[in-house]
């Protein structure tokens, strides 16, 4: 809220904040900023501060304005222009670019309108970094860092820092495969999901993130036609389509993907990979169930594709849920996951597990990318999963996280939502009825960051959905504020 | 050497060492074996010894017959066969496919031939990681573990992890561009290379590898022309190759890039970068003049095209170097740096610069591929660098590299070798007189891995060159072995 009381202006207030939204990428270059009148409404000042306010930011060169159409936030990094057009789009899919890292390019392209996405894909993935206030984030993909706090974790990196032991380790570049130790436990660990490896074919990573990263490089070339769920996550849409790939959107269902829709691809795409994640999936919670999983797998070996299936929520899961990895036996699934949900995000330890024939390929890519990846943490996870603490850590934060979500539903119920789909895991699928793009902007000046739903879909199309984290939303503060300004809209 | 008194048989000893070869692809798929006589002769033992051993291979599915031509290691991951077709390359260049992670596919076009090369770049890779012998390797590309040891990096890496200090930083995932300590220390670290730049256009990453990787991505799309010193490190070629750029190979010269292939480059092809080794130059120590860099930037500016200055030997080069970045301001060029050669190897602690326009588009492309990085490695170097423990180090091992050199180059000479390049710096780029790729296979019997000259051209042409590593050739033991295979030749 702006203050009066402030040493700065009213104006000055309100330029910093666009300014620093601005910034932060928090509004999108092309974004239109709200009109006069409208943003004096809001922020209940005058329209000359609004007026004065708009001037600033004109000079400092942070937006323009358009004649009879208002004040848009600039381009900023002309380099890329010409490479807007080379994202390898379906026709009338033009919209995916708005969830691509390219964006500013392809507004410049399209033009901005009244559509122009206030908040993308990579606003979302800073908003992961950014702290917008001292509020629970409702936007976010991770547990608060308070819930991930344990004594179990600082005693691990104790242990594997002894002089000795870290020159051992630290002045060669280390196995290319990653931590031996890290990467027979994880075997044992994927064995107890049913996902039946050797430590020989898993592989670690920069987090999960990375890992799907290898995938992608390793198996699909600029142009060739990827299958992802939609709803899906908005970074997987936006590294496939930074990589040049041709996005074939699925729709997926409580029981799975639209298996008629993926035929029908595969008849006229010939697609070479799918990537889904059958457990909690994100942003719905839905769960793969085996007959969906079967018939993937039928497709999968009818078409000749590969299946990257990303198991990141596996430790808030129950064991027995169906992974496409432990049907297939491997086969063409490669399995991936990571800690960044469970132990340290800032680890960045993620991991997959390959076809033994995919296991060479894979490796180059890594190396050719990053080499190998930091022993010190791999070793210390290893510790940490070997003595079953993460086990038990796991366990305690799916009893908070039951809890918190019991809390949140209730809330979300009462202000009025809908649950388009079941509650369960981290993320509820909430219907708001009301455009979230525009929710999300004005929940921003309240300090919390939304998850709009047309993040979640390839073609960025508006919706009244919005992603909500059970363990950030379980607070009625948050739920009165957003009821009022639902009932503004 | 093959022994009589082993538990093993002549016949099982001499297919175990190929098995082991073949899987560690220090022999490429494509290969030729050595014929029946030859391989005899060199290991001493009769024809029908090495017809058993190539018959086990043969059975275990690692090599095939062809018809009148000999033995070939086998093809193994049909997957990507169709890729092949899209590596991008100049006619007549095709060859550089050979330094590509897809060498196996590239070969089953092309069909192996009596050049087949026998050490490719993923195999000087693997040979990084692989124990070939306990011998020193010469054809490493760091210092041996030994040289790195100190008291000052378990030190910095005690004092970071607290378990307070721990939990801050590893439960959110960090600041997008690298910790914030470390990026001002680095700053500062530049200023002292005339390179000027500001934290917040420092972005770190998963070693110097990976800067250079994020860099390519965000500047390049496949097919796009990109202009690479030759010779140069294999790594960067096989990356770009599976980018699926189109790589422009410009000869380089004692004081810097053929400029007049690069003009030409420039006006046929419009290449977008510039990779670029100034200071110590791998594989040949040469060092870029100031008349070159003028005219290298000029260049630049008149054909809008960006430089990437990889700067990997700055720790073991003077500060007054001639670099690109710190003539250029950081307006096209952006620097790319890491500490795996003076401190830590398996840190993959490395980092870029860039123009501020840049610095958005490349941290985007950052996060796509990895989110953040750990912060825990990169608070523990910043310690090191701040307290000028790091900057001692790398005195004390210049001082041993030069002895190390003064001894390695009398050695070198004495068998027989001319320096191709003025001696200096980390490398020695060495004539033997003899093809490099034959002699590496022969050298490998003996334990000793060699970065053949083939390796360092974008067309794997043969070459009598070499690239020797000066901390790991001064003991005369290899350079008798050397003499010794030499002669026989």
């Amino acid at each position: 809220m702006l203050m009066k009381s402030s040493t700065q202006s009213l104006t000055e207030q309100l330029a910093t904040r666009f300014a620093e939204r601005i910034r932060n990428r928090l509004m999108a270059p092309g974004a239109r900023l709200p009109s006069v009148r409208q943003c004096a409404l809001q922020h209940d000042v005058s329209p000359s501060t609004v007026v004065a306010a708009y001037d600033q930011l004109l000079a400092q060169g942070l937006v323009e304005a358009r004649k009879n159409r208002g004040f848009f936030v600039r381009e900023s990094a002309p380099e890329r222009a010409d490479q807007a057009t080379q994202t390898g789009l379906e026709p009338g899919q033009a919209g995916i670019a708005a969830a691509n890292w390219n964006t500013a390019h392809w507004m410049a392209m399209r033009g901005p309108g009244p559509n122009a996405p206030p908040v993308n894909a990579t606003a979302l993935i800073r908003g992961m970094f950014h702290k917008i206030s001292n509020k629970p984030q409702p936007g976010m993909g991770v547990f608060p860092p308070e819930w991930l706090e344990s004594t179990f974790m600082p005693a691990a990196v104790r242990k594997v820092t002894g002089t000795r032991a870290l020159q051992d380790f630290s002045l060669q570049y280390g196995e290319p495969l990653g931590d031996g130790g890290l990467r027979r436990v994880l075997a044992k660990k994927l064995a107890s999901l049913n996902v039946l490896t050797a430590p020989e074919h898993i592989i670690t990573t920069v987090g999960a993130t990375h890992a799907l990263d290898i995938v992608s490089r390793t198996l699909l070339r600029a142009g060739d036609p990827v299958m992802v769920e939609e709803p899906g996550w908005a970074v997987e849409f936006a590294r496939l389509s930074a990589l040049g790939m041709h996005i074939l959107p699925v729709p997926r269902r409580a029981d799975g993907p639209d298996l008629e829709v993926m035929a029908k691809y595969c008849e006229v795409h010939k697609p070479k990979l799918y990537v889904s994640v059958s457990v909690f999936h994100n942003p719905t919670g839905y769960c793969l169930s085996p007959g969906s999983a079967h018939r993937v797998l039928q497709l999968a070996n009818q078409h000749d594709f590969h299946i990257v299936e990303d198991d990141t929520y596996s430790h808030i899961a129950p064991e027995h849920a169906t992974r496409l990895s432990a049907l297939d036996g491997l086969q063409r699934t490669i399995y991936v996951s990571g800690f960044a949900k469970i132990l340290a995000p800032n680890w960045r330890i993620g991991f997959l597990a390959a076809p033994p024939a995919l296991v060479e390929p894979l490796l180059d890519t890594k190396l050719l990318a990053t080499l190998t990846t930091p022993a010190l943490l791999e070793k210390a996870l290893a510790l940490c999963i070997e003595q079953g603490q993460l086990r038990r850590h796991a366990e305690r934060i799916r009893t908070r996280l039951d809890a918190a979500r019991a809390r949140s539903v209730k809330l979300a119920l009462a202000a009025g939502c809908r649950f388009a789909a079941e509650p369960t895991g981290l993320f509820g699928w909430v219907d708001t009825g009301v455009d979230t793009d525009v929710l999300a902007q004005r929940m921003l000046d309240e300090g919390y960051l939304l998850a709009p739903g047309a993040l979640f879909h390839a073609a960025r199309a508006p919706s009244t959905l919005m992603r909500i984290n059970f363990a950030t939303t379980q607070d009625a503060a948050f739920w009165r504020v957003f009821s009022r300004l639902v009932a503004q809209h």
